[in-house]
């Protein structure tokens, strides 16, 4: 048996980065967003589940974007380090999904309060 | 004399990722943001520019990140590479601005078109 993935709750941390100047700490927490989505496989691979019917999709459901299956995986799993997808397992496969919270906390960091409205 | 540094124009590049799943050239375009604040320090950085008077700064008013001013400099011409922030020189400076309408781009990303009015 495979262990069950659980999902992640993701807590917006951080003020909008035009209110005052980031904390180290603050920085070092949601860098780790940032940067899960510099890159251009990854942030295809979320795009793909995000615009996936129910903002979710497993492995299965992602073909297109011309990496092999383990790396996909490999990918949906860090995007679920850095907290932008949380997991969890049906059967076969592992199903990752986008917490419109999540987008909207990130969105918050760079619009401001209007963003998350 | 050094060279003027010319301010960029960014262009919103792409649909929210929720969308539909972004293309292999929308996804490497916008990537480049992401990961210029993917860093902690950079991430700092933009912040501390974005929260500033006017949404501008130079080197000269940014001290406590805990980094060399080369350093800072560094990483705002990175900032400015990836089309994050503008900058323009003046007297012995180059000041970097903030863009709002870059950061409304960036939110529309995560957060569709409600972010962006």
């Amino acid at each position: 048996m495979l262990p069950l993935l659980e999902p992640e709750t993701v807590a917006p941390c951080c003020p909008p980065l035009t209110e005052r100047p980031f904390t180290a700490e603050e920085a070092e927490r949601t860098a780790k967003m940032f940067k899960a989505l510099g890159d251009p496989v990854r942030l295809r691979l979320f795009s793909a589940v995000a615009s996936h019917e129910g903002a979710e999709a497993c492995v299965c459901d992602i073909s297109d974007v011309g990496v092999s299956q383990p790396t996909v995986s490999h990918h949906l799993k860090k995007l679920k380090e850095a907290g932008l997808l949380t997991s969890e397992r049906r059967g076969t496969w592992v199903y990752y999904r986008v917490e419109p919270s999540v987008l909207a906390a990130m969105g918050q960091l760079l619009v401001g309060a209007s963003a998350a409205a």
